[in-house]
């Protein structure tokens, strides 16, 4: 999403005198399903500013009076509803394993961990639908719990589900046979060992994005290092996101066009697996000696053991060296040209790098308050139009010559394309808001309007078919916002993002709609998964993406890890799902 | 080997007047053991210059009587002494899907594919050992060809052997089974597709280096293209090695560290496998759709099915944007702590980066011809001292401007630890016998001295366990050079190649000291290969590199590929060698 605003602009919207609804602030009932579907920080909220509230009403055809009516808010407690299935023995013998006060059976602590950040888990919660729990909830404390957990476990044939940072958008952590879920972040968010000289860092999985960074930034007081360093990886998850979450589900930082994917950054893994296997890979740059197991392990959510210990690159903290800058284009075309010019042009690649098509800088034109301002008309009058012009913005990190390089050669490549500067404060109010826009989908769900996000790898050639494809299927339906962005980057293509947002009543109807942009974003040619994952929520169409002989691979890459299927079994990849079936396997 | 010379330098060398050998031009007996021996362009030569000769004689104790007598120098007529093991049913079979033409079961056409380039295929041609022939040699024409072949050699369980340039230096082309060798060469050598758009060219896997880079160089001649591209893939075999060499192996060229290794370059592939799966992997720039299949693929030597096609990333052909500079160091703790603050500078890459240690320096600067001048005493007076001062030598590339900053940030970080720049002509030196050094093997093994590499990839920490580990154990046997550079640089660590040179008699004692290195290798914890491959050769040390879990996923992958053990066995990444055994399986 790309409604951020800046203090300057949230004053300069403020002049419009209107009504605006009571978004929800209030305290979150104790053990409530809003607990649990709330993003983020309790305590934390970001609201609609009055454009999006304007755009809202406008677009889907509402009255104020409809936001004066909040429904489905999730309030209710928890009930203890639900019992667990699993055998007393079973649970005392994997309650000793980590201890009483590391295992749980209630309900409300295993909801917790059931499901993941996507529509269908938000609207699950906000009516009250229980369903997929695992029986126990564990919180292991030490790799060696770990092995004893999947060993108990293979041996007794119960399934093991992880769960990371809780922000899934696949059902990658849904439970969805029972069993045993393990919540990575309790005990397991530690700093195993740091090596200055290599700019590394190994971490356990369950070390949050924040933890990781605040231990790196402030490195010369947290590991005795001579400076600060980052790892560079800032999904916009960040917050609410776990580094063994990020690994095994090929993520993607904002920053990523420099500092790589997730699949770049890490350098070597450590994994407990079913049948006393533990898989290490070691620590080297480069090698030639046979198939790169990171890079098939990177990918396996949890289908082929747990992630327990991730050593990641560093790279050096230097946001003094940021350097930041936007454009406008006249039209999709020539920003499309551009963005593909400046990933080809070997001069070093953007750090944060987005270009949004003319719907989405419609919008963001909006939030930001340009539209309808002196600087709108100058910009339709140098033919910079509504609905035509395209808003480009990004970053440049690195050595201090570097990024000043990098931003001079993109500010000339976007001027020969007939780009106009709209300088680094569009950037700015961006970065203000790149962690905090999932704060507002709690508000608009509030008043039954569904916003929610795909994506997609397309290479150059086939961008424009994904985009006008995909995009098509959207307003197909009436009343539709379907805003798309190019971001991370690469010479050979890059990530398209769609965004939609909906008045959408029912949680049938949504699988529906979202089934079929799945369905276009395939048909027309695009990798189903830049780096959301695949999960069990995108699994049926996996095959289709990579074909039946890759899945015959992942399928036998399976059997030899896991051939009793107690990893994230139910759909995971689609390792367990009958040929040609699209239905997600249900627990029994 | 660094043993360049420019032509200024030659004359500067024939000053001195001394005794040369004889070294050998004379035409190749047609048909001979050293037809096939002999390096690259049968016409061109390499000579060592005097300075290594004098070097040579002084090191191993050889006067310039030595040097008037070569001896094995494999001049005899390859006999027709081998007779195809294969039945007539089968040579009929496999002759009818290729045609006559391209079927060959005399031993000269078999034993041209049978041994790859490292001293133990050399001196087995020299010594006219013949052994692990393939039965029939095909020269397949398409991929359909190369389809029915896997299906035919699958059914009758024939092994199937696949050689491309030849340059093989783990035993990794070699029939021990026998069966079918395929010399991709000869017809699978095209282009397949061009997009200019996605800046990627698709090509068969037989394509040689020099091929693929002469259409790209063209490319607005060859493939209609606006400007001239280049694959960045130079390694010192480039003229006699191709593309799907590289890509099964996991090769790295010459300027790897900012072109990458081939994994890098590698956007899909494009694989014939038994049991009629072709496995073909799509070309995405990224993707987060479970495990990376073509990281998987590369590194399988053959071992999982045949590579027909090979989808390449490219970059733009701008040498005149190439800087070159080079630097001394006063000892090799200075220079590696210089070449890691480059790496992990953020300010772009170096493409060239090469760092000598004090014995490779010394001997390079007695090849170029600097031992004993004005030069000399210069640097030695400032405290560039022989047996102390170490040469690094650099290009690089890219866009003008990005190039140029990093040859002024690489000048900066070297200053700073007392480096004296010796100026990009050294690099132009060496530039000149990049490819050109292998042709001296011949001349030095004509008189018993045997010079070979080895490479592995360390990371920062443990290079200089490995360094010191290793050539102590070289220099354990009397009057050998071995000369160490760190080659193919990342933030994380880099390439450390060894070259030795020895007066060694028989295979038997080269094998034995070949072994002990690459125990040593292992034992100070550096990764076995960083871009040479496993092969048959280094498989016997593949376990205790990358342990028995990895060992049993490379397993499990055959298994599932090839059930039968058809494609490239009898050792290759020790798919089939019995636990323990580190003997090389032989022919039945």
């Amino acid at each position: 999403m790309t409604a951020g605003l800046s203090a300057m602009e949230e004053r300069n919207m403020s002049r419009v005198k209107a009504f605006q609804p009571d978004w929800f602030e209030g305290e979150l009932p104790r053990k409530s399903f809003r607990a649990i579907l709330k993003w983020g920080d309790p305590k934390a909220y970001k609201h609609p500013n009055r454009a999006l509230y304007h755009l809202m009403k406008q677009t889907f055809r509402l009255d104020d009076d409809w936001f004066r009516h909040p429904r489905d808010m999730g309030m209710d407690i928890v009930p203890e509803a639900t019992p667990s299935r699993l055998d007393q023995e079973h649970v005392a013998s994997l309650t000793a394993i980590v201890g009483a006060d590391n295992a749980h059976t209630d309900t409300w602590n295993r909801l917790r961990v059931a499901y993941g950040k996507t529509m269908i888990d938000l609207a699950r919660l906000r009516a009250g639908i229980i369903e997929n729990l695992p029986d126990i909830v564990l919180w292991p404390r030490s790799r060696a719990d770990l092995r004893s957990i999947v060993d108990y476990c293979e041996h007794h044939r119960i399934p093991v589900y992880i769960y990371g940072g809780g922000s899934s958008v696949t059902r990658g952590v849904e439970a969805v046979k029972g069993g045993v879920s393990l919540d990575m972040r309790v005990h397991l968010n530690k700093v195993i060992s740091f090596d200055e000289r290599n700019h590394t860092i190994s971490v356990e999985a369950g070390m949050s994005g924040p933890e990781l960074e605040q231990v790196l930034r402030h490195a010369p007081a947290t590991l005795g290092a001579t400076r600060a360093y980052t790892c560079g990886h800032l999904p916009q998850s960040f917050e609410y996101s776990v580094v063994g979450g990020w690994t095994v589900t090929r993520g993607a930082g904002q920053n990523s066009t420099y500092y790589g994917k997730i699949e770049d950054i890490v350098l070597a893994q450590d994994y407990v697996c079913p049948g006393s296997r533990d898989l290490r890979t070691r620590e080297f740059p480069a090698a030639a000696n046979g198939p790169d197991l990171d890079q098939l392990m990177m990918g396996s959510e949890g289908a082929f053991g747990i992630l327990y210990g991730v050593t990641l690159k560093l790279r050096m903290y230097m946001p003094e060296n940021t350097r930041r800058y936007s454009y406008i284009f006249r039209d999709w075309d020539s920003a499309k040209e551009a963005a593909r010019e400046v990933m080809q042009g070997e001069f070093g690649l953007p750090s944060v790098f987005r270009l949004s098509d003319p719907e989405e800088s419609d919008v963001a034109l909006k939030l930001y308050g340009v539209d309808g301002t002196v600087l709108d008309s100058y910009m339709t009058a140098r033919g910079y139009k509504p609905g035509e012009r395209c808003l480009m913005l990004g970053t440049a990190d690195g050595e201090k010559g570097f990024a000043r390089h990098v931003q001079h050669m993109v500010a000339r490549v976007c001027r020969r394309h007939g780009a106009m500067s709209t300088t680094g404060l569009v950037t700015r109010s961006w970065e203000h808001g790149r962690f905090r826009d999932p704060y507002m989908r709690e508000d608009l769900q509030d008043f039954g309007i569904m916003i929610d996000t795909l994506e997609c790898s397309v290479n150059w050639t086939n961008l424009e078919a994904v985009h006008s494809g995909v995009r098509s299927y959207c307003h197909s339906r009436p009343d539709t916002i379907c805003m798309t962005h190019m971001s991370h980057f690469y010479p050979q293509g890059c990530n398209l993002y769609f965004i939609f947002i909906a008045r959408i009543d029912s949680l049938d109807e949504y699988l529906a709609y979202q089934s079929g942009i799945l369905d276009n974003i395939q048909k027309y040619g695009a990798t189903m998964s830049h780096h959301h994952g695949i999960g069990k929520a995108f699994a049926p169409w996996l095959e289709g993406d990579v074909g039946p002989e890759a899945m015959a691979v992942y399928r036998a890459l399976k059997h030899h890890f896991d051939p009793h299927n107690v990893m994230n079994p139910g759909g995971t990849l689609a390792l367990d799902l009958p040929d040609g079936d699209r239905r997600l396997p249900k627990g029994e």
